[in-house]
């Protein structure tokens, strides 16, 4: 075997106890570079190990560089590999630190390394966790007009009660202008509730409390509809296909075909 | 074709290249609209650019006010047009403006435009959407006497639970008046909780974590409800039996009985 | 028909036209008696209105004695009448004003009147929303043991973070005590969020960021709970009973009985 | 019967009336420690009660650990009891107070007492709770990687937003870490909202709406995957098939079909 087909081995797969291996020490260095630029950020920190730490960021960057640099040289179609979601997450990760050089304070998007985690998915058994995301993925996907009808109606909700309270309250209560009041009329509705801004009339009050009853109230929809999603795709059919008309969307309990009434295979 | 049918496409449909132009051009106008206004209220923009904004106001109202006249000119049934939904959304966008020469800061309800972007629907695919809401309707409209009866127990515990606070938390606290206090529960029990008004004493804080934790529990409710009804909403099932083997269970698509693989009738 | 009769006709039923103006005037005397209550606590009104509202209060009280002595005089088991839950409420709604004669402040109490709201769902078709509570009703009840252990979770979980909360903040930082620990260990995990007391040092922090999530995840149980109850509920069981062996639980499609094969009628 | 067995059941069984009152004045005294803990940790009732509070807390101490030594003197493996989920935590409920006299502070660790007020579930009908715990488990088990993928995702989300919170708003608005602003972003997205944060600039007012608004439709997701798993897990149907008519939808409670009327297998 050469030695690009076995740092393909190690790099891309994880079956092999190298390749799992070097996953394994991948996601380390990755969880190491996020705690890194966190604690930079921490001022108390960052005065006292700033040097070790912006060293520490090179190292890894620069490791990650040549992880990148390796990937494209072992990968038998190289742009496929660049151009795929992976790759560019790849890219993403080692840009800002060199960006940082040029535009200050740009480092901190080294986070976006976060993303890189997903290769967690690789080392746990692969197949479960992808079905588990499709699956949830799906049910939203189905739901996604009912969703946009929702978020629509909301939306207007926000808009029409924000400018109603930005007249009722005005700006010497804090609500400072329409899209601030919108603001607020979004942190209402989702019952978040800074109390930053909050209604000081009687009349402001008043219309503060029918939104939040509402917004109580409208948070039942997408559960009602996502859930009502997730249910319908967790229902058991199974994946047998007709030998006489090729139809595969059978339920579990189907012995014969709902499309032409063939006789469905004994052993499934 | 009349130049009012041409006119009645463009403007009513949206079918044709030149209709579905219209619509377009309409919405993005009508968001501009929405934004001018927000963009108003910004007391550092209003300053510097109140003029122009001023101005744009006018010439979108002036607009607005032109193709609202030209719906009536071309449409068969005017007064079916003016008294209909759409119709009196139309005119309520153009009212605001004119209303502000009299009345000062009542071209704020301009936002009402908002509404008037409900012809988005027009444009993406109708019908889906048109279904999706209507499903939502039906399953709020199925269960309106389960959340009557929910509201009212809410409405009741919340005043009695605002009375309660404001004779153990008394004005000294925050709790000014029975109206404020109520307004406190409700703030409280939708887990909003802006802590603009909160219990101080021990008494107050135990009945409060009383109420949140039953508000907690409450919010199920409205969910549990909703979600049942649009589960029992989307199911797509039929109601049609078998003839031979009288298995009743059968999908919407269903030609053969999947049990039995006998014909279905027809006539379903 | 006698006095007493008629009487009781109008007072206790709402089939009669007089019945059901009777019950429409009583609704409206107890919704304005409550506004009244709310209106007293606020000073400003209280100071220019009081005595007009103090002498209104009175008026109502004595009207609503004179009505619960009538409700006993003209029904046929005055006993059954006066300890039943609406005897109860009756006398409660008129004892408070009584009452302020001897302990001042008291008369807020009055707001205690707001359930005899409940009378509204006599003059709407009663028995919908009567069976719409009931079943509500029903699905909280028979998941009353899930619902218990889950409540003995969340008790157990909030007085441990509660403390640990102490432990870790202190009195210094607001966490003045385990109680009061234990009342922010509520007031977050419900997510509500005053924010009268918030975590300031970053272990605080991030138990505090550990028990958000963990609510905000735990709040999908109840939810999960009362939804399943409701939708096992709202399943289509009828009333038809089994002519051979009286059983009555039967589904919807049943045309046999399933628990002693027989046949079921037809005309149901 | 020895004494020895005689204290078994007494001290480990609740069927006998001398058990059960054993078991009943336990769960009394743990309820009175936690109390007691409680009681101590509030300035004002300390430096009235400490003395008598520290004797009290003395006293049930030495109460819980005869019981303990008890415990292990009776049971027939001891080290099976010592080992076991009750048998840990019987210890720690003991512990923190002799550890006081070492580490200043630590009895309130006595909190954990908590836990011992499982053995309620023992007086109580005990397997119906039991079933209801792990009914309520196992649906969370088997939504394990449901979960799993759900939380990988906010956790990412919670990064990405915080960091770009920081860089929006930063140290002058009270986003003084990336840390930090991690913590507002769960805060925000769980919906808990304290406000002892909260973006000031119309930039990260903008981003925290998005924020809001897509934790309040994420919220949907774990309701809907739990809600899913528990009506799987609360289904009251069976696998068997009527050998005379196929039909299989029946309850578990049937002995003929609902359908046809013939008798089910009884071997099921």
């Amino acid at each position: 075997m050469s030695l690009r087909k076995k740092l393909y081995e190690i790099i891309f797969e994880a079956d092999t106890p190298a390749g799992k291996a070097f996953d394994v020490v991948l996601l380390l260095i990755i969880l190491a570079s996020i705690v890194l630029v966190m604690l930079e950020s921490v001022v108390g920190i960052n005065q006292q190990y700033g040097e070790t730490l912006h060293i520490l960021e090179w190292v890894i960057t620069i490791f990650f560089s040549i992880e990148y640099i390796l990937r494209i040289a072992v990968v038998r179609k190289p742009w496929t590999y660049i151009l795929s979601f992976y790759g560019i997450i790849d890219l993403l990760a080692v840009l800002p630190t060199y960006l940082s050089l040029i535009v200050v304070g740009s480092h901190s998007l080294m986070v976006i390394r976060a993303i890189r985690l997903l290769r967690v998915f690789r080392i746990l058994k692969l197949s479960r966790f992808t079905q588990a995301g499709q699956n949830l993925g799906k049910a939203l996907w189905s739901s996604r007009e009912k969703i946009f009808v929702f978020f629509f109606f909301v939306v207007n909700l926000v808009i029409i009660v924000g400018t109603l309270m930005y007249l009722i309250e005005g700006p010497e209560h804090g609500f400072k202008s329409i899209p601030a009041s919108i603001y607020w009329a979004i942190v209402t509705m989702t019952t978040v509730g800074y109390g930053d801004i909050s209604p000081e009339t009687p009349t402001g009050q008043l219309l503060a409390s029918f939104v939040m009853i509402v917004g109580y109230a409208i948070i039942a929809v997408p559960t009602g509809i996502v859930t009502s999603e997730i249910i319908r795709g967790s229902r058991d059919t199974n994946t047998q296909v007709c030998p006489h008309c090729l139809y595969d969307q059978h339920d579990n309990d189907a012995l014969y075909c709902k499309k032409c009434g063939g006789r469905l295979n004994e052993d499934n």
